[in-house]
């Protein structure tokens, strides 16, 4: 074990930069990696601002911060891909590789797994980290530590848009243009589709996704969205609709969205069980698909990024030194319309 | 336009046996068909019961009658699969070939397809009916009309194992044993299930269910149906579950019974939306699949059934001459918990 | 029948411009369209120097050209999502909507299908022609009537991007780099592929595909596409790898390329029956598709075409005038290596 | 190490019984087995008679066998699902786990897996064996030792049903009646086909394969298998082609067996690279799957034999004692036609 300088989150409402006992040893299989900047998550916020999600309580101090990227300090036996001095990001999700679920190659939703800054798991936001190298991503020259920083929130994207099976030329519709969602909309692009409607209440959040080409607004305060996506289509409906707002009141509008045939694929989880219309969703066979963070997505958003069809460098809001990485907190508890991701930049020796 | 004897909803619990005026004209592709047996469909039932099934109202006398076989008697200019003589069961929608559903092999949720017995389109329970060739199939020499009418109840059964995308082994999970959860269970197996655990309440149900090999009944008045299914796949849970009764209630468990990366198939509509706990399919990465009647099942079903795999015989409970069908509903209405299917035998000449 | 002036191919080696009699006629469900580009493919170069492709043989004489744009100027009955004026493209492939293929969604590989200018149907290199609605594409005010007629063969890369199964991120290699081979590159990369390795031997067209982003040139004089792909995917293989090159050499390389459990597509058809190293395949588990023209791709093709998502223009090497077709034809018999599209540009009133 | 009596293959040509010294250390996660059943495979067969397959070259003394069942003896730590006195039977490939291909759920394609009786890895023809518990599976109390030996290569048949992606109904062919095909043949039924016609040169092979109800044998030496498969099917085609000869003459007719959009599964692996009419192929846009050994295959091969939907006891030709498994091989080498599957029983304590 080894004292680093640490953004802890003590209990619910209370941060602290400290030193704490952390262990780096790097066995057969490991890398360990200086951080170079890690983004703050909804998740990490709701643990400071409610002190548990859902099962997961805090109820010992906990590092905060799973979107993270760095360069790898030494090498564990066995390693062949990565090397001292490479660039890379992480996932932040260690599977037991040899349960059920991950021998079936869905390793995201094996129960056993170990998940950076979720309970009792401490997060990134130090010095730094061992982890698996299996689960650790060299990054191209032509991508960035903050760019690696966002491959995480990213892969909730891509992994919503497999799920979706897009075929080349589909339209899609996003309901929610916050983070998640407007990560989903560019996945989708990425992943086939001609055309992504998003909806949303906030103008200014529509605004920033509109900024990419293939991306079609739509103002929900405006506009009713179902006669929207009817009029885009001709009145055939959309191939894939994406729900990212976790609203319960998305789900009166959505089965309404997909075409015939088509999909729903669910990112946004409403807190509470939510009234769905399914007996309307099967008279067009809809079929509806739902996402746990994700599965070998790292290296095909990488790839994504690498090549230029994915630009993530305008969703970086701001970012802070980690000594005011608080202040970073209290900001995104308090987040402006217009912010997308806020992230923190590690010293670097 | 021809007079013929036909079984009448004149309306809402008023049925006729009189006389009706049915065009028989054969056009080009079509297939005049005497009929032989009507199966007696919960639907049929229910427009007697209720004058209506949601937006489908009876305002005007309609013939009833829709799980049918028959010979043919007449074969229309450019049909080369089909003869005089030949034995047949008929797929009783009819949808336009040239809708944006149909010409993507979807034609059963073509929003223009018309269907026997649902207003103001006229069943069968009558002498003759004019058919397009295209949805008639010849029954092979093994196969009865009794079976031959059963094959449109089979064939929700068989879109509901179609669209669950079974692999061979697969343990399967169907809430609901009456006449649509046991076709599906059969179904199930027949398209690869090794076993289907079929839960219901009523006792004789799951004793006419628990006839076939492979078939494993729990009664959920006596066991936990979450927990049996648990105890018989060592805690993974089924590969598919498929909703057959309709309950907003079942949508308390059913999310609970798929394994991780599993499916749910609803075939059972709840008559209102339904409350569902999305989230929780979502830890598991569940898929949901609907279904609308069925596609390209006929000539899958009536191979399966000649094959000697599928037996519907044990279903049919009893038969009425059509001069009894008024009985044959009266008793429909009056179900005991051991009738799964009746079916009304017309005059032949 | 109307007299109206064309591009026929009298026989073998034989182009004449003149006048013809065509039908017409508008029945319900079809629409008048006059022609405004129409493109040269190397099917019909291919009747025109060898007067045959297989079992077609041209043995009397034969409108050329199936790659078309043009103006709706008369709407049947019953025809609802098009009107006079409406600027379109057109499927030249017609099949029959009640044949078992059709219903199943699967036109294409209908044996009934008549395809414009493959014998003994005549093409639309002339002023005007009948087509069935259902087949008749708007195209939207940023797609030029150029690009219009450029949907066809892109359509032939979308099919081939449909059948890989793309999954967002994938690698992709791309075995010839003509006008097939490269619009399966950009309907691949359209499709979801982060990049695309395309593999020739002649430089000039390598020069072409690598303009677009995402698209590596790999020079097979030069290198070793086996040594490539796998430097570029650290010994894994590519995800999917298209067969564009017809070439009975390519497939000494192509088993090599796929990473296990990925997939061949063969859009390009060697003349002979071809030496497959099947063993090879079955031990990464290799997946073969094989594709036929093209189903449901057109409105899909057209969408990524106006979202700005697909650019075909810099493909368009040459345009003619209808009155100098032959010389168009001639041309693309000498085709430069630099060649990808020739078009012809019909006379307007 | 311990010394235990096998079966060992010194070298080409040469067996004996003999004792060899073999690990059997229980790690974490192992368990040790006591051998009841072994199988007599082709492959043993093979190295026997040729000292080799492909690469695989035996240079120094390897005990044969790997279709195995048995009882656990000792359990290692961490392993929950199995006891002291379970009923197993084995998988005989050991994957890495954290291979890319195993990660991905394809552990059968992992280059690294080591697999019993081929080189240089023992087989199970001795005593006891330590095995990973993960590719351990418990017998339910109605499969026998027998039948669990069987499980090996019926699970290859089970890896090719999956991989057609059979639906419900449909019919197969199965070309090639030996041991594999015969286990496909059941596969393919279990997993959902209505019928299977079965294609042999050899009548003894046909009449064991018809034992089964929904099989079809069809002898090729009396009628030709396309005309037969047209006749079954109305002229459609077969929906799967399972070609499990590895003749190179097979590859002449197994294109044209598949209907338009239908798989061909290719089991049987040709020697030498085959001559195919791919071009034929895709005129009906035909998918080709390959298949290597089987993953995830096991426990729903077995849940298909303990419902009894699968019967393999009547392909259990002869048992021969453990002391006389040298002349079980000499019987193999000289197989009558009738033969289907060799055990050989281990002395039990």
């Amino acid at each position: 074990m080894t004292m680093q300088r640490a953004l802890v989150l003590e209990k619910q409402h209370e941060l602290a930069l400290r030193d704490i006992d952390l262990p780096l040893e790097v066995a057969p299989g490991m890398v360990r990696i200086s951080l170079h900047t890690v983004g703050v998550c909804g998740s990490d916020v709701h643990y400071y601002t409610h002190g548990r999600i859902g099962p997961f309580v805090v109820d010992a101090p906990m590092v905060l911060g799973h979107e993270a990227a760095g360069t790898v300090m030494e090498v564990g036996e066995g390693v062949t891909h990565l090397a001292v001095g490479d660039r890379v990001c992480m996932e932040p999700g260690i599977p037991d590789p040899n349960s059920q679920a991950s021998r079936l190659g869905m390793y995201n939703i094996d129960p056993a797994v170990e998940f950076w800054a979720t309970p009792p798991i401490h997060g990134v936001l130090t010095s730094e980290v061992v982890h698996p190298a299996n689960y650790t991503f060299k990054l191209p020259d032509n991508v960035s530590f903050a760019e690696g920083a966002m491959v995480e929130p990213f892969a909730v994207g891509m992994q919503a848009a497999t799920k979706a099976g897009i075929k080349p030329g589909d339209t899609a519709v996003v309901l929610g243009a916050g983070p998640i969602g407007t990560m989903v909309a560019l996945a989708a692009l990425a992943g086939g589709c001609a055309r992504v409607i998003i909806a949303d209440l906030a103008q200014p959040k529509l605004d920033i996704a509109a900024q990419y080409q293939g991306i079609i607004p739509v103002n929900i305060r405006e506009k009713n969205i179902v006669s929207e996506v009817n009029a885009l289509t001709e009145g055939w409906g959309a191939d894939v609709v994406f729900e990212c707002s976790g609203s319960p009141k998305a789900w009166e509008t959505v089965i309404d969205l997909p075409r015939p045939g088509g999909c729903i694929v669910v990112v946004g989880l409403p807190v509470e069980p939510t009234v769905i219309d399914i007996a309307s969703a099967s008279t067009r066979e809809i079929r509806i698909e739902t996402v746990f963070r994700y599965a070998h997505q790292y290296a095909r958003a990488i790839a994504l990024i690498a090549s230029g069809k994915v630009d993530l460098k305008p969703l970086i809001t701001e970012t802070f030194d980690f000594e005011e990485s608080i202040k970073a907190f209290d900001r995104a508890v308090e987040a402006r319309p217009s912010d997308v991701k806020l992230q923190i930049r590690m010293p670097q020796r």
